[in-house]
């Protein structure tokens, strides 16, 4: 319940006025409220409205990076106190569920390294001037002309933001609690296109790296600049996204990727977290969450196929002679399917030439009819081989 | 508990021998025993293995991907009536926490198309044919002699290994039951070199893709070779590991990625699921996992960054003369730092060139203490910029 919204026109269609009010304190004293969730930012009001909830009994989900990173352990434990539920995955990556996986999904494993990229705005720079050669000032004002950076880009370029993930993230993974202000952190200013020219030289690009591992007596911990081999997954995330790489001593490495922030992102984190904290509020068994997720899981057949629309890749072999694209472009015309490319790799063995003829998104049904009257022909070595070209994925 | 060990040799150094035994009767009637975890694999014994363990009031842990995939929901339904947990994180993508994921960390989303690699030889195979030009069945030996393919691969490389684990992640993501005999199902046997040439041609690459997406009336599922575009980060997951992609009507695009298989992964997913359900036996508050994941989280400093070693780069702007190598190797050689390599674009202005010193493994505080005395020489235009480089993310 956020009370930025009474009274304005911003109410959703479907909520009662009444279920509104601009006064946090009688969501927090309502007696038939159990969960508060807290999605007013900072650490004023917005801690009064968390701690006030608890002091009532009432469990909190929160998306607060700010008052988790500073005062998290504090209002769990005044949770348990009360014995109510704290639940945060919309805290740190609001759009990768890393607290479900760092609490329950590895818990049985013991975890060696972090790699993060945490800070969308910083990533979303560095993309900028890797791809279009720019210097970090002039993308830094594109960025906050699209809105992409705050006018005080601090906490983003200089890397205070990430360093508060890090230390909520190296939390969850190595079970201490870290000052923010302790971990080393070096931002991005000064990074030039040059560097990244460079770094391709050697292998590699550049992203803003959150990094904490284990060694002897303690954490290696810091946000900085750091060069990663190119052909990494790490490396290959772009723009706004944000990303955490773990490497367990048993389950080796997993790899967790979405977007960092935004509102519907956000909002996936807090409902789930809702979701997750009423089923504990009822101790009996039908209360949990069912192991295939639903409650019910009716039988479904898959729609069929043929009635599926993609773009395709058709690669033929064939005995080469004069005629063979008309005689292949006139029976993807009666099936009314268009082409989109044809390719022919040079210096090939005539007498078994692969080519290639891509089509427009059609149905598959259309395809495969063409395929089979395509293998009919005289010059096919072998039956037309399709598949489907996933573009956006 | 597997009774397979029991009496050989292979049974671990603190495992006291009473403890084990080659009758799982034994086990599933044991009064003290509160969770029976399945790791016998099949649909015969374990079947009768969970079923039994069911009947007699034991939560169940299992990674038996067959029977969850052939009799998941029944098993599930015998559960349900017994007020016992069933959990089943290895039983699909075991090194990937694909099942917290869904049912929990986003359960808040509404899920619209999902994508996999959920077969680790056949991507083995793919990626070798890409990498080495070999035709597949050359790799297919390879793999059979390196033990990464079974003497029949038909399950593997036809796809049917694959469809059986969409069908379990089409359940978690969408809340319908599938029969994997329904999902249309092909193989990769048909690829060869040239399609990797004509793919990358089109800027792809070709994976054995699993996809369910939501369309008007149901879902659209397959299992079938396609083509992704290389920049994609699917497209970067390579040899024995796994991933799952999906996007939600919120949440938008998320990723997870990890080994698919193997004992320790594996391992990690059943000790997992093994604490969660330990948790859920206890209804009080105080067994809830909490929500820092440790029940214990001591204050920690992080240790001193000045000794962390890594490999570094170090880029100049100076203004040219002779004699610039010999001055910064000579610090270098003073902080016993070796020099990896020497890197100069091209065509650069002479009165602030910027070029490149990489440094091999070297303690972080020798190297910043080199980059102070360097700062001081007369031909550095602005101070060096250091940056690790992380190799092993």
């Amino acid at each position: 319940m956020c009370s930025r919204t009474a009274g304005t026109k911003t109410l959703p269609a479907g909520i009662a006025p009444k279920l509104v009010t601009a006064d946090w304190r009688e969501v927090v004293s309502h007696p038939d409220i159990d969960i508060v969730a807290e999605l007013v930012g900072g650490t004023g009001a917005a801690r009064e409205i968390v701690e006030g909830a608890i002091a009532a009994g009432k469990c909190v989900v929160t998306a607060n990076k700010e008052l988790i990173a500073l005062e998290g352990v504090n209002i769990w434990r005044q949770a348990e106190a009360q014995g109510v539920a704290l639940a945060m995955e919309a805290s740190v990556c609001g759009g990768i569920p890393i607290h479900a996986v760092l609490r329950e999904g590895i818990a049985g494993d013991h975890i060696e390294t972090i790699f993060g990229i945490l800070n969308g705005t910083s990533n979303y720079i560095l993309t900028e001037i890797e791809q279009n050669g720019a210097d970090f000032g002039g993308v830094l004002k594109e960025a906050q002309r699209l809105g992409y950076a705050e006018a005080d880009p601090t906490a983003d370029v200089d890397g205070y933001d990430a360093r508060s993930k890090l230390a909520l993230l190296a939390s969850l993974a190595f079970g201490v609690r870290l000052t923010p202000a302790d971990i080393y952190t070096e931002g991005i200013r000064r990074i030039s296109p040059t560097d990244f020219q460079y770094a391709k030289q050697l292998g590699c690009t550049i992203k803003l790296l959150c990094s904490a591992r284990r060694a002897e007596g303690g954490l290696f911990i810091s946000v900085r600049p750091a060069l990663l081999p190119t052909k990494t997954i790490m490396a290959s995330v772009q723009g706004a996204y944000n990303a955490v790489w773990s490497r367990g001593a048993f389950g080796a490495d997993t790899f967790y990727y979405g977007r960092g922030a935004g509102p519907t992102p956000t909002g996936v984190a807090v409902v789930s977290d809702l979701m997750r904290v009423a089923r504990q509020l009822r101790p009996e068994p039908a209360h949990r969450v069912p192991p295939f997720a639903y409650t019910e899981l009716p039988d479904a057949a898959p729609l069929p196929i043929g009635k599926q629309r993609r773009p395709w890749y058709l690669r033929f072999r064939i005995t080469d002679r004069p005629g063979i694209i008309r005689d292949l472009s006139s029976i993807l015309a009666e099936h009314s399917i268009s082409i989109d490319a044809v390719l022919q790799l040079p210096d090939l063995d005539k007498q078994n030439l692969p080519f290639v003829i891509t089509l427009e998104n059609s149905p598959e049904a259309a395809v495969r009819s063409a395929v089979e009257k395509m293998t009919a022909l005289d010059f096919m070595v072998e039956p037309p081989l399709a598949m489907p070209i996933e573009r956006g994925v």
